[in-house]
């Protein structure tokens, strides 16, 4: 497959042509941004509500991790439906108008409902595979969770079924508006920065998976 | 007022001490991260649904705008209930254990319903002080919006009376762990980066709002 196919949620008419449901991109775009933001309804009230939390991907699957105490997390691995987004600003674009200025932006929403990894051994890689994503060879460096840690987490799957980005990017489109007006666009940047021993670590050698970071 | 009052929604059990409610921490969040995530329940299906999509803050509320074409504005200007989240990865913190590897972030979350604001000149007074807050001087440069653009646009305020923050930051909290293991923060960064102008700018001299970026 390489296209999620659009539903009566994920169809975007308004702006269609920033809407995208190429698989590879989506994945991208879910690879880049660490956040996401999760909704649920409360069944009581009929009323939204949003956690944030990390989210990893592997596979055409989001994965999230958290407490067995967590109320949210408890309604989620119960099956309540869940809009998830990820968003990234990329840039501010600096049109001739104050109506044709607008964001370059790249986000994704996914509908769909949770399901529990259940598995001690399945959770175990799932987690590994998001730790060396975020710095590998580290998992190894460090305590691996124990069985009494295992037994505190959630590991929850969210299939990417109903899924759609929308991507704003490029220049100004404002050609009509007087051309000696000055435009462009004001870039917006996110990524991971420097490394910083803790108090306790100010004195030891940096572990392999920091040197790696570094020699980059 | 200093403090937004905890309500059932926005009060945290877990990790309590995460959470804030005070009121410039929470502006000075919503000030910083240009994007939020904004859910609505669907009132035919009960479903959850999101937007993403740039606010800004003036006083005690939050606002955004966008066309009236759009069904999710539409729902919004209809007084949907709403949840209304930002939130930034600012660090991964590695402990010397799997299980208290985890995040720093600021987020804030916050329930209520959106208003209309119907009078055109506290619409444009609104969009100005939007423009002011992206980059200083731009607004009296460009053309700024005429009747008919501001008849398609909503300018809808969310005030702030339900909010919470959660903010995790600093150092690993594992003192029980090996201490001969390496700890520490790998920071993660977003921010305003360069400016380039557009094909038809290529030529042009800067407009005094991007010189005065530029001498900052």
């Amino acid at each position: 497959m390489c296209e999620y196919a659009p539903t009566a949620r994920t169809r975007i008419y308004r702006g269609a042509a920033k809407a995208c449901y190429d698989q590879r991109t989506i994945h991208a775009i879910l690879d880049d941004i660490p956040e996401c933001t999760i909704a649920i309804c409360d069944p009581k009230t009929g009323l939204p509500r949003q956690m944030v939390t990390t989210h990893w991907r592997v596979d055409d699957a989001i994965y999230i991790h958290g407490g067995i105490g967590s109320a949210f997390y408890k309604a989620l691995a119960s099956g309540a439906p869940v809009a998830v987004s990820v968003a990234a600003t990329d840039g501010l674009v600096l049109a001739r108008s104050a109506f044709d200025t607008s964001i370059n932006y790249r986000s994704v929403t996914i509908y769909g409902v949770f399901e529990p990894v259940e598995e001690v051994a399945a959770q175990l890689a799932l987690l590994e595979a998001f730790y060396e994503q975020l710095l590998p060879g580290r998992w190894q460096e460090i305590r691996q969770p124990s069985a009494k840690e295992m037994a505190a987490t959630y590991v929850l799957r969210l299939p990417l079924v109903e899924a759609v980005a929308k991507i704003s990017a490029g220049e100004p489109d404002d050609q009509e508006e007087a051309p000696q007006v000055w435009g462009g666009v004001r870039a917006r940047v996110q990524g991971w920065g420097e490394v910083s021993a803790d108090t306790s670590s100010r004195d030891m050698p940096l572990p392999p998976s920091i040197v790696r970071l570094g020699a980059k």
